[in-house]
């Protein structure tokens, strides 16, 4: 069982430990986790994306649906169409939206970006949030997505970049477990610092009108839905649930990485602050 | 000679190099580079910030007068005391704003933070820009500048943090040449990093209603205004501009540094990309 498009951007699977038997987006926990994620954010996430009644949009890779329901909610009269490789993380994003809007109109595909089942020029926008970090060959899916678009049509792709990490009080063990999950998502193929990238890949598979902005989170006591949703249940949550990977790989030792864990955690309470920033895309096919 | 108070968060002096012969602030191009930091990054900085026709404010290390423009642009009825310890500094000061804004009511103090020559409860409002990062002891300081303001009166703060620096393409040289930086800032008893400390600092120091925003500059191709203007001539110029105070102080050497800085300004042209926060707080001194 293997999911090309998680619906997080904070944690990885990596081969180097192929039988662990966690992927995510399938157990209960992760799936309520994500949706969390997805809410808190949503606000910053979201602001500037709406789609027109009756315009035909493409979600990529949505996972367990932590971002679908916001699209609906923010473009009630677009025709989404949402696309995951894996049938499990499908079935709950299904079962979240019915539950949270039951009267959208959503269309669920199970199709792997690189063989998507569309035709060229079918859709008029297309939304990629927390996928391209995941992949070998960010510029290539952008290339295919470009192609399934419109001439004119737009592209929004929202990614994180774990450089931007910084918190107090600072440690090193916590750095150390944070640089730990990269190098997983790095053995996996990702790239955990892809948002910085975000301009020469569009430029490279051919969009033109890019344009990028950053979305920074800061978290501290005077903000305790962020420090919550966001720096505990997110950030630190997406961290620690890599422990038996990282243990596995080499990487770290049951100590160093329990106190790592322990000094994130404490970035989120009393005095404590935290830093992300998410780089949000906009960009067009051309028109000709 | 020296200055408490340089008027840029990203340079520093060091004691390791006391003799060096160059001092923040003091030369024209220094100067001219300052400002360029404060134009290209104003709007950012100061949205939000007015105070009142008749409001008395303080501006404490106003060095050459960087910010100090702008908050006369912004606030033209405000009675503006700038404070700087440096006499240089001052008169050049003087003399831009003399340039720039030749009606503007602006009165001139050489002091200490840790002296100030001003009543308690004197000032409505407290201006500080990329000031506290070069102290050893800055909750102290903000001890001392709540004193000075009337209960109820607000205090409005800006640092950086080195640590949200990112960019595209990454080069480990580039970062070691920030690193570097840093630690002769560190060294000259101040911090790099300080800007995730800003809300804690100000609990320890008596402050309340305190609230941190975090202003994140993002540069890329399609900014050549903050590329240029924040990018290569501030940032990667004040990282340039310890090149001997490093090498003096055995930090680096003279081909790793001037790869570093090579690699740099690679992030200013091209596909290249750059990503820097700042912090903004806000809080009042207690009414009573």
């Amino acid at each position: 069982m293997e999911t090309l498009f998680p619906a997080a951007s904070t944690a990885s699977t990596t081969s180097t430990a192929p039988d662990v038997g966690y992927v995510h987006g399938y157990s209960t926990r992760e799936a309520a986790r994500l949706g969390d994620q997805a809410d808190v954010l949503a606000g910053l996430l979201h602001s500037g994306t709406r789609y027109p009644d009756g315009s035909r949009v493409l979600e990529i890779g949505c996972g367990v649906g932590a971002q679908t329901r916001h699209l609906v909610a923010h473009s009630p009269g677009a025709r989404l169409v949402a696309v995951d490789r894996s049938a499990e993380s499908l079935a709950i994003a299904r079962a979240r939206l019915a539950e949270h809007a039951p009267g959208a109109f959503v269309e669920w595909h199970r199709a792997d970006v690189h063989a998507l089942p569309f035709a060229e020029g079918e859709f008029d926008h297309v939304f990629v949030c927390f996928v391209l970090e995941h992949l070998a060959d960010p510029a290539g899916a952008l290339e295919r997505l470009r192609r399934v678009l419109r001439p004119g049509g737009s592209l929004t792709v929202i990614e994180g970049d774990h450089g931007s990490v910084l918190f107090h009080p600072d440690s090193a063990p916590a750095r150390a477990a944070i640089d730990c999950q990269a190098r997983l998502q790095a053995a996996a193929g990702g790239d955990a610092s892809l948002g910085r990238r975000l301009l020469p890949l569009l430029d490279a598979a051919g969009f033109t009108e890019a344009r990028v902005r950053p979305c920074t989170v800061y978290a501290d006591r005077t903000r305790e839905d962020l420090r919550a949703g966001f720096t505990r249940d997110t950030f630190v949550a997406a961290i620690a649930s890599v422990r038996a990977e990282a243990l596995a790989a080499g990487l770290t030792t049951p100590d160093e990485w329990d106190l790592g864990i322990e000094e994130l955690r404490r970035t989120a309470v009393g005095e404590g602050t935290f830093h992300y920033t998410f780089f949000k895309a906009v960009a067009r096919r051309p028109e000709r």
